[in-house]
């Protein structure tokens, strides 16, 4: 038939590697971790005024944007915590396909989620960055108030 | 405390307008739907590369890059389908709100799961494209292999 001249195989498809000519840098994932109150959120949007003020192609995965709609549906037990960073990940490596430099803003207090989100994309393309803040310093903030809710050892840890 | 300067309220952030300015273009989902085997996937890659040629910045979602990674915990029956619907929405949300123009290729039969995803976005932003090709033609393509197996009659109205 006539218009199977026209079906584009697979190869054929634009690839990262175009989108990031077109856009005049590389993909890559800045996934900043740290205990809440630490400050993720707030670097994470300096860093990406810096890079949006340069000319980058951006965008932060934070809980305001993803706990509200693709997450919306998983609560704060531990096999939703680990979910939500899963998805936080898989979306990442869709947005880095895209071309973009995804910056993201979690607690995600476990190395194994860590690293299995690290293991979704090619060597040098996931900067892991621990967001060291004294405890002392984020009880103080309490920006979210989560350490002075009752259970607050554990919450503190995980928060939102 | 010093520091607490440094803290830039969420107003302050970058929002869609300032990346479409940026991309030159508005944010817009470009949401195929039909039969499997009806050109879907075809034309989404085609407009893209259109699109692409005019300097806009898009991105495909399809079964290939959402199915084996962030809906990979997702099966077919009723339930997972319409949950597969739901991220794509919502992932597609997210990279409008990065600036994209997303297009997607996802059979998505049900009025009410488009509806849902429609009505994530402002009027005007989520355009609705149906790959309206007679069955027998989708049929004799059969991409998939999806017209052949035992149940066809339920396989070739989801397909993957």
């Amino acid at each position: 038939m006539a218009e199977e001249k026209f079906i584009i195989p697979q190869e054929h498809h634009l690839g990262q590697a175009a989108r990031n000519q077109h856009k005049g840098h590389r993909s890559l994932v800045i996934w900043f971790t740290g205990l809440s109150g630490s400050g993720k959120s707030t670097l994470a949007n300096l860093l990406e005024q810096c890079l949006f003020g340069q000319g980058c192609h951006t965008y932060i995965l934070d809980g305001d944007n993803v706990r509200a709609g693709l997450n919306a549906d998983l609560g704060f037990a531990e096999e939703d915590r680990r979910e939500n960073i899963r998805r936080i990940g898989e979306v990442a490596r869709l947005m880095t396909d895209a071309g973009l430099i995804v910056l993201t803003a979690f607690i995600s207090p476990y190395r194994e989620d860590r690293a299995r989100v690290r293991a979704l994309f090619p060597e040098g393309q996931f900067v892991e960055v621990f967001v060291d803040c004294p405890l002392e310093v984020c009880e103080q903030r309490d920006v979210k108030g989560l350490y002075q809710k009752p259970g607050r050892h554990y919450q503190k840890f995980y928060g939102h």
